[in-house]
């Protein structure tokens, strides 16, 4: 049932647009108390701001028609998110820091008031089986290699990338990721190293061609693994990395690191204690595992349109949730980091390359998924930098192991002789 | 009720031990299974190890009467710990080596598992009301001053020390630790910090001393808050570092640090939104927190034993019931470390000085005492080494705070310039 019949709205003709109703204006009002009054601006398809005269504002959100206002305050998420693509409506002003400003302000109120107004419904993720998921999967990873071509790295790394300084470059600061995760896992030559989700493969290929070690990779996207085996035949790493088409619940084997980068944003709480068994029953003794994974400050539904439009089942964890991977079965948590500010910056790279290709784009996308994307790409920069999405990096070993180093400075580069203890 | 008038067991004339029954030697073989088969022998009053045969174990327990093994088959815990310090169970060989062996086996087996022998109890910390935890506080840590220092560092830090090297001495990973806070949390000069649970006061003076920080150290234990005062009086520091006796729940006014460094340990489960709370009201939006604290590896009772002869009220929680405290409040934690490796050291460390202090201890003490301190020292070490207890530093700021440094490298000496976004 559209806002459209439910509540007598209706498109407007686009020669007579029709009165603003005071309703409709004191509801705009209502709903920016409840997102916590942000610094910005809000106008109608009569042209004038709900609230005129805020000083300064970040920006301004205009919803261009009745229908559109109803079924965005009926669903606020999934309305701004579909009418916005749509066009209907537009945002003027820096779209990160609009939603930004808009972000910390809900985050400072309460980050699911808005997600409760007017019908109060909650949405819910669906669910991941093995079939759902891969459903799930193909509908953003199997968008085309040459789309993600156009705007990521060189390396073709879709995860939230680790500047070490303020100057490097999205293709270094990929680079820095993947060493970053691959100290902290302290891998050496000659180790299996069992992957789960493995995007494009650039993870495992790095780890091969810079740690000497074997590497299976798991990933359900049929257009990455295909891209990720062809890399591997291309840098002849074929015999030491295998790239396999299967779902993480069907991972067989002994692995000396267990590595996971952004997939548990696609797992589903219902699944995290047995991908806890998986990694328990694949990791040897001594292992390490590393799981990097979107999360939010608090358990939180996702955003409904991300989860409808960009990435179905999706459910950012809280970092307490996530224990509930590790603390069913026998782990021992040995580090946690948030790296937030580095998906920002991230974004906005990723963001100002989408925008430096959108000649490109145009030709072969409509006008409503480029700027679906441009609201998936801001929107996440700006839920990051207003932390209503963190990015942890979560470092864990069986709780038996005690060949552990005793300081995490062989993550900045300090000798691998970090000390241990005998016992 | 007593095992002895439930189950017909007597204590022994010390002429006559009797028999062990078939009954007696099953239930200590079913015991040993339920802990997973440890490489420990155990022997009972006739002299004769039950499995005998067992190669080369760890150690031998001896249960000395009839008695004591079935108050010990009934609560386990809490009968091991008491008839150990009664001398009525003796421990042949390394203590904290026996109980690490033993601590391991019970982990792989399940850690709950020997909580739940036979009457199936499962004990329950004591609530920890503002009168409650006084009395609990006083119970261990005005046990005197006196006591402490036989056998702490010369600073009186009664916490997780930290060994940047395996050579780094008590004293120097005391200092370490207080250093690894200090840079964890960014202090600056004129920073004003707030600390909960301070101990003798080391921390909060060490951090006047060398960053220029103003801090207000709450306590409940009047026996450390008067010593800490003393101190602050002979460094010229009393202006700098207020010493109060007051419960955490009553912290009042704002600061740029919140730390809290093994106090979460007493606090219970049922206070951890409160202490979420005070911490969200204290702390300027651009602060910092710490809490360091024993953890368990899961949700989990307290060792029964523990929790009511050594440390009452005492609940370690799992890093994920932690997530009570920062979750409901606007928090985002930026950095985890497991440091559980250091704590067995440190009491490695504290037994040995324990040990060459004995015969001083015992002029003031009898030998049920020492005992206790003994095993609990020792125990600790064991469920440190078996990951039954970890240590955790938690550090963490208001979601709004994005003035972060990206890197971690600051914590090992990098200089103060890590950069942060501009954002």
């Amino acid at each position: 049932m559209s806002g459209q019949t439910m509540l007598g709205g209706g498109r407007e003709n686009a020669g007579a647009p029709s009165r603003v109703t005071a309703l409709e204006r004191w509801l705009v009002r209502r709903l920016l108390d409840m997102a916590g009054r942000p610094p910005v601006a809000v106008a109608l398809w009569d042209g004038e701001d709900v609230e005129p005269g805020a000083t300064a504002p970040a920006g301004r959100i205009v919803i261009r028609d009745r229908a559109t206002l109803w079924s965005t305050l009926i669903s606020p998420e999934l309305g701004f998110g579909d009418h916005y693509s749509a066009g209907r409506i537009e945002v003027s002003g820096d779209l990160v820091e609009v939603l930004y400003r808009l972000f910390c302000s809900m985050e400072e109120k309460g980050a699911t008031t808005l997600k409760r107004t007017l019908l109060g419904r909650l949405p819910k993720s669906r669910s991941n089986t093995r079939s759902g998921s891969r459903h799930h999967i193909q509908h953003h990873y199997d968008l085309g290699n040459d789309f993600y071509r156009l705007w990521l790295d060189e390396h073709m790394v879709y995860t939230c990338a680790y500047y070490p300084t303020p100057d490097t470059s999205l293709e270094d600061a990929q680079v820095a990721k993947m060493e970053h995760v691959c100290r902290k896992v302290q891998l050496r030559p000659g180790q299996m190293v069992i992957e789960a989700g493995c995007g494009w493969g650039s993870l495992a290929l790095y780890m091969a061609r810079n740690y000497g070690v074997r590497v299976r990779a798991f990933n359900i996207s049929s257009e990455q693994i295909a891209h990720a085996r062809e890399r591997a035949r291309d840098q002849g790493l074929s015999e030491q990395v295998e790239f396999i088409e299967d779902d993480y619940r069907n991972i067989s084997g002994r692995c000396d690191a267990f590595v996971s980068v952004g997939m548990l944003e696609h797992v589903g709480l219902d699944n995290y204690a047995e991908l806890g068994r998986v990694i328990a029953r694949s990791l040897e003794p001594a292992g390490r595992g590393l799981i990097h994974t979107v999360a939010r400050p608090r358990p939180c539904p996702p955003n409904a349109w991300l989860e409808r439009r960009i990435f179905p089942g999706s459910h950012p964890p809280s970092l307490g949730e996530t224990m509930r991977i590790f603390e069913p079965s026998r782990f021992s948590i040995l580090d946690v980091e948030n790296l937030r500010l580095h998906y920002a910056k991230t974004l906005i790279d990723w963001l100002a390359r989408f925008d430096a290709q959108l000649a490109t784009v145009r030709k072969r996308y409509d006008e409503e998924f480029v700027r679906a994307w441009r609201l998936y790409l801001g929107g996440c920069a700006a839920g990051f930098l207003a932390s209503s999405i963190q990015l942890y990096q979560i470092v864990f070993a069986l709780a038996s192991e005690n060949h552990l180093p005793m300081t995490r400075e062989h993550v900045y580069g300090a000798p691998a002789s970090t000390w241990r203890l005998t016992r």
